[in-house]
């Protein structure tokens, strides 16, 4: 059984949420051992919209996931410098697929995970980013190195999710996926 | 104060609703007067992947708002046909902006929406909107008549918003809200 775990908080960005969700979830039309856990700090988060979203776990057990997505928000602003946050993550980019959306990527800086790198962020997270020693490409949407990626602009998770499942599931499932959300005449394909 | 009603149901795809509600939530940071309500028949609907998301209204409402937004999933197969659920709307092109993602416009027929119109659907949904006489544009991914469009494939959702926002709060707003969710290096401008 594959894990994705996608880490959620209060004040999330709903599509940062939304999206990958459902597409991460498209994955099991396809592989019957997979599974999607929205993993926080609370049993429910609420978005910065007001949508209140039931939680499958605990932050903790993202240790144990195959994939460990960072969603963002302005949620994030109160959690990449606290300790008691960080500290319940024990993640591994030698075994674990890591990334972030947008802002999430201050999360991955707190973490230690972006020390050496470079990575994106949102506009409004670039000098936070850089202040943290991270080199930040400000015209990218998409930047990986081995295992660890960060995306930004909300319709970038399209081609984040997509990296993450060329990594884990290949190419065939990853092309399969994202065509099933393209644009009918724009390349959409069904898969149910 | 204008309203956009979202119209939710059990077996709901999350894209289909997400996207959407997250694109007209942005609106209000450039228009005060502007509420976005999500509207069922119950005080909550699950979605196909089991996210459980509370409704702020009856459909009933829908008569009043100025945008009417039905979504898609499996779930509209068993409304279509339900004249109980149908008598509910009171649905009026000459006032309202009425619009459907993929699935949806199985509803917008079952309403009489298209009644001589043109239309696109999800194509699993294809033979039967043809079927209740609609010409089907299987290769259009937005098919647009005065005030009712339909469009189809998840990513289309972004056209249809900007559809709907050109005709409510005119271009800049519009151009606003679908640049703040493009990826970066890629049209994106932040408006939070």
């Amino acid at each position: 059984m594959k894990t994705v775990a996608i880490i959620v908080f209060d004040k999330f960005t709903d599509i940062d949420v939304f999206l990958p969700w459902d597409l991460f979830n498209r994955v099991k039309l396809k592989e019957q051992k997979w599974q999607v856990k929205l993993l926080g700090t609370e049993a429910t988060h609420t978005s910065i919209t007001g949508v209140d979203l039931k939680m499958h776990g605990h932050i903790g057990e993202a240790s144990k996931a195959d994939i460990v997505f960072f969603s963002s928000g302005p949620g994030t602003r109160q959690l990449y410098q606290n300790p008691r946050y960080l500290n319940r993550f024990h993640l591994d980019p030698e075994r674990q697929v890591i990334c972030s959306m947008c802002s999430g990527a201050l999360i991955l800086a707190g973490l230690g995970l972006l020390d050496g790198k470079s990575a994106t962020t949102y506009p409004t997270a670039f000098d936070t980013l850089e202040a943290m020693g991270v080199t930040v490409e400000r015209n990218s949407h998409l930047v990986t190195h081995g295992n660890i990626a960060t995306a930004a602009g909300c319709l970038a998770a399209i081609d984040l999710v997509a990296w993450c499942l060329e990594k884990t599931v290949g190419n065939e499932v990853k092309e399969s996926v994202i065509a099933s959300v393209q644009a009918i005449g724009q390349g959409q394909v069904c898969i149910y």
